[in-house]
């Protein structure tokens, strides 16, 4: 193993697919479930182009290389110790090739990749408004959490200007600002289409959302059936092994 | 019992709660467990004044009026017939003070009900777009069931002018309809507060949504336990029993 990509405080985790792995700070914000929820819940079609806003360790560009056939992966994040780790990630898989980290302000990401150009958004955001609870602004775990850089509506805006005619958001969040999703994403003209809930287990209120919106799509929400993360006894679902299992994500 | 009050067609049911009876008519639109889960999903305060948008036979201020202590509330009803037969059932409950059945197009009511005036509204509202899937647009049971008369957004922008700041908005209507609901209600100033989900049982997604909206709050969505109707067995769930046996709601 090539330990010079590490830094101080970093260490390799496997990513239990096809040999992937990811760099880590083990002070700094690590990935958790949404991310891998959000890669198994995109559709990538073949030679896809796809941007993952604040794509933080990089970790869904990482997981969609592995298991689509995706040509180019943006990764944009606005950290430049965080990109830099990213970057680092992205060679550790030989995966220079089919994704590119940019160390930007998503703000200003339209002067690096072209309007109305890409088939497929992607983005696991701070889920936390700007001042909710929060401690030390700069801090890189508060960046990662909280809409300090970028908020929601930015992300939504930018993913429309991004987007071909008919391309593809796919975003996780959570519950509690399912009303700002909605209300922006319409506003934006990226029309929700297939939502599907996250729930701890069967007798608990949602704790995350999937959804997808489609850029300029006629109106109709679809639901899916509830992914329930633990059964009765505690242990994962069948559903969560399969899908950390998943070699591949679906197609369109 | 007074059989002068019925007409062609039309049939008494016992509402199974402090001998409460409704007049539905066989051939048309009769209540389900829609009317009843949003009846008891609202929070009435002592001498409450209500305005049920949309009120058919009369159901949801019928089911109010006999589990709360409401003062007042209206219902407002397009068909004329359907009207005189809420009104025939409000008689028969011996409830015309505390009811009032208005035969008016919601959006003439403003002249009749005082703006900011009113401390919760509800609606069942038509479910189906103007033209999904309709045969007959003079159908009695089509008025009922799609937005031929008024349009959702005529119920929200109605609501939020009745409401006094701070007054309830209580619906229920079809997850497809979410994305609208959600801006439209932003778009109103009735901010979405509550939402709870309503599943056929705990494997299928939700066909049901409750939603509260408080008008002028600050956004922040909750999400309440999901509500199952049958349990595996296929027999109502305890608590759907609970809801339909209750014999008073909540109040605030």
């Amino acid at each position: 193993m090539d330990k010079s990509l590490l830094k101080e405080n970093e260490r390799i985790d496997d990513l239990q697919c096809k040999g992937l792995k990811i760099i880590q700070n083990s002070k700094g914000f690590c990935f958790g479930i949404d991310a891998v929820l959000l890669s198994n819940f995109c559709e990538i079609k073949k030679n896809a182009k796809i941007v993952d806003l604040g794509t933080g360790t990089g970790i869904v560009p990482i997981l969609i290389a592995g298991k689509s056939t995706a040509e180019k992966i943006y990764g944009i994040e606005i950290q430049k110790e965080v990109a830099d780790m990213a970057r680092r990630s992205i060679k550790l898989n030989n995966l220079e090739e089919r994704i590119e980290i940019i160390n930007e302000d998503i703000k200003n990401i339209e002067g690096l990749i072209e309007v109305n150009s890409i088939d497929v958004v992607v983005s696991n955001p701070p889920y936390m408004e700007p001042h909710g609870g929060l401690k030390n602004p700069e801090d890189l775990k508060a960046i990662s959490r909280h809409e300090i850089k970028c908020t929601l509506e930015d992300i939504i805006k930018i993913t429309s200007r991004l987007l071909k005619h008919n391309g593809y958001f796919y975003l996780v969040h959570r519950p509690h600002r399912l009303v700002d999703i909605m209300f922006l994403c319409r506003k934006y003209k990226l029309e929700p289409k297939k939502l599907r809930f996250v729930h701890p287990n069967k007798n608990k209120k949602p704790n995350l959302i999937l959804l997808k919106c489609i850029k300029a799509a006629k109106p109709e929400l679809k639901f899916l059936n509830p992914l329930y993360v633990y059964g009765e006894d505690g242990s994962y679902t069948d559903e969560i092994y399969e899908i950390y299992g998943k070699e591949s994500i679906n197609s369109y």
